[in-house]
C-alpha cells in the first residue's frame, strides 16, 4: 500500500499514535496550529530540511538502503542539536513530509517511529511532535522546525569567545563523514566489520550529545555551536562571530582520528580530513573561560587567541592557517 | 548569477537585509536557533510546505510565470493564516528554501521581498523572519514554520461548535480557485480583464484577513479554522471535530458566487464549485453563539445543527447532504 491509496486523514491516523507525547504540548496535532508551553516567556526556534539525493540517498553505492526510520531519526536529531547548541532543551517538533505518491505507507510509519526513537533515545523526553504537514513532491523531503526552552538561562551564542578561553568539543568528530564515505564506496555493506558498520550508523542515525548543551551553559560556556558542517568550517564561523582565532592542538584531536583509521585505510582517505572537515556528527564546539573544569563529556582541543592582522579571525592548527574544509550547500 | 555562484554565507548576506524585523525577536538569524518572545508563556506553532509543480508551477499554461515574490508572499500568507485561525497573532517565521543550483540569485532576493511584503501588507508587522535554512534540491520547495501568540486568550479550536450557533466566514471564497483555473487554462494572461487578473493574483498572492482571527476570538467564536482546502472539506473537518452538522444557506453564499461568474462563463465552469470547493483564499470559517453581533468582516452563511444518525456529523446545504468537494493531498 502506498500513500496515494489513502486520504490525508487516513494517513495521519496511522502516524499520530506513533508519535511521542509530552506534557509541554498544551494542544497537539489536529488543529490549525499547536500550542506549546514556553514557561520562561521565550521560545527558541530553528528549522532544517533534508532532501533526497542531497542529504541522503534512498539506495547507496555500497548497497545500504535508507529507511524511513533513518530519515525520521536524523531529522529529529539534527534539529534537537540546534537547540542543544544554544544551551536549551527542545519542547516540540513540527514536521513537514513531502513525498512521491508511490511512497509505501510502511515507509511513512517507519519515519514516524524514527522521530519518536530519536526523541526518546537521545534523551529529549520532554519534546513532542506537536504538528506537521503532508504533501506530494517528485522527491522525498523532510523539514523539521524545533522549538525549545532555555529555562530562564541566557542563550549561548557564537559570538562570545574571548582570547584565553579553552576550546572544547562534546560528542564525536568525523564518524558521520567516515560513514558517508563508506556508504558512497563500493565496499559491500555485508563485508564491513561491526566497527565500520557503526560509522555508517552514525551517518544515518546521528547521536548528538543532548545533555551537553545545557551543561555547558551552566558551566559558563562563552560561545557554542553545533558542528554540522565540520570542525574547521563551524570553527571559523564561531571565530568570525567572536572576532577571535581558534587554535586547535593536533595532539588533542588524535583520539578522534584513531577510531577512523580502519575505515581510512580501507578507502585510502586520510582520517584527519574527516575529523577536521566532516559534519553531521552534531557534536558541540564550545569555548570556556580558562581554568574552569570542563563539563562532563567535553574534551579540550585548543585555545582562543586574539586576532593578529593579517590574517584576522579564523581557525589555526598549531598556530598555522589551515584551509577551511567542510560542507557548503552551494559553493564547492 | 545563480545560487551556485555564491557561498551560502554570501547568499544569506543578500537575503538578511530584505527581511522584516520586529522587536519580539530577541535573537534573529545567524546562530543555531532564534529566540522569540512568548509573553504569555505559550507559543502557537504550525508548518506548511509549498512544492514546485504541486502547489505552484513556474510557468502556467496561460503564460503566467510565478515569481520568487509570489512564492515568498504565499508561503508567508498561508502560515500567517494558520495562526489567525487559532485567534492568535504571528510573532515569527522560520523559512527553509530548497532550490536547484541554477536558481537565479534575483529569484531568491524576490522571494525574500515577497515574505516581507506579505508580512507588512497583510498587517502582521509584529512578525519577523527569525531564521531559516538553505539547501539544494531538484525542485523548488519552501517550508515555513510560524510561531505566534494568543496574548493570554484561549485558542479557538475546531471542536467547539454547538447546535444553534451561527456559521460565518471572513475573507473571500473561491477567488483563488478561479485564479488557479485561469492559470491552468489556455486563455492568454494578456487577454484577461483587470477583474479576472485579480483572481489570478488571489491565487498567487492570497489575502488572508489577519485581523479577523483575534476579533472572532474576542467576540466569543466557539470554533474556527482556516479555509485552505475548500469550504465543504474544511467545513466537514470542523463539523466532525465538533460532532455537529453545519448547514449552509445557498442564498448567503450567492455574494461569493457573483464575482466569479465572468471567469466561470469564460471557462465553462460552475462558479458555485469554486465557492464550495476552492481553498487557498485562506479566509476563516467560524461559529458564534446565536444572536451575538458578528465581528467586522464576518458574514453569516448558515447555522450549526445537532447530529441526526444517519448520516451523522458533516456539512449540508439547505439541509441536504452534499458531496465533500475540495483538495486532498493524496486521494482524488
Amino acid at each position: 500500500m502506498t500513500v496515494q491509496d489513502l486520504s490525508e486523514s487516513a494517513l495521519l491516523a496511522r502516524i499520530f499514535p506513533r508519535l511521542h507525547r509530552s506534557p509541554g504540548v498544551l494542544l497537539g496535532p489536529g488543529d490549525d496550529a499547536a500550542l506549546i508551553a514556553a514557561p520562561d516567556g521565550r521560545t527558541l526556534i530553528s528549522i532544517d530540511t533534508q532532501t533526497q539525493d542531497q542529504d541522503f540517498r534512498l539506495e547507496w553505492p555500497n548497497g545500504y538502503r535508507t529507511t524511513g526510520y533513518d530519515v525520521g531519526w536524523k531529522a529529529a536529531a539534527q534539529n534537537l542539536s540546534d537547540i542543544n547548541a544554544m544551551g536549551g532543551s527542545a519542547t516540540s517538533l513540527v514536521v513537514s513530509l513531502t513525498m512521491p505518491p508511490a511512497t509505501p505507507v510502511e515507509w511513512v510509519e517507519a519515519f514516524a517511529d524514527g522521530l519518536t526513537a530519536a526523541i526518546v533515545g537521545l534523551g529529549a523526553q520532554d519534546c513532542s511532535v506537536a504538528g506537521g504537514d503532508l504533501g506530494r513532491g517528485r522527491e522525498l523531503a523532510v523539514t523539521v522546525a524545533v522549538v525549545g526552552t532555555l529555562a530562564g538561562a541566557a542563550p549561548v551564542l557564537r559570538s562570545g569567545a574571548k582570547p584565553g578561553d579553552t576550546v572544547a568539543v562534546s560528542g564525536t568528530l568525523g564518524r558521520a563523514a567516515a560513514g558517508w564515505a563508506l556508504l558512497e564506496s563500493t565496499v559491500p555493506l555485508d563485508s564491513l566489520s561491526a566497527e565500520l558498520r557503526s560509522l555508517v550508523e552514525n551517518q544515518c542515525r546521528p547521536l548528538p550529545p543532548l545533555d551537553a548543551g545545557p551543561l555547558a551553559a551552566r558551566a559558563g560556556a562563552t560561545a557554542m555551536l553545533d558542528i554540522s558542517d565540520g570542525l574547521m568550517r563551524d570553527g571559523s564561523r564561531l571565530a568570525h562571530a567572536s572576532n577571535v582565532v581558534l587554535d586547535f592542538d593536533p595532539a588533542a584531536l588524535e583520539p578522534f582520528v584513531a577510531p577512523l583509521e580502519q575505515a581510512a585505510e580501507l578507502l585510502g582517505i586520510e582520517a584527519t580530513r574527516w575529523v577536521l572537515g566532516g559534519g553531521e556528527d552534531h557534536g558541540l564546539l564550545a569555548t570556556f573561560p580558562a581554568g574552569i573544569q570542563l563539563p562532563q563529556g567535553f574534551t579540550a582541543i585548543g585555545s582562543v587567541q586574539a586576532v593578529v592582522e593579517p590574517p584576522g579571525s579564523g581557525v589555526r592548527i598549531s598556530g598555522q592557517t589551515a584551509d577551511t574544509v567542510g560542507w557548503d550547500h552551494f559553493a564547492d
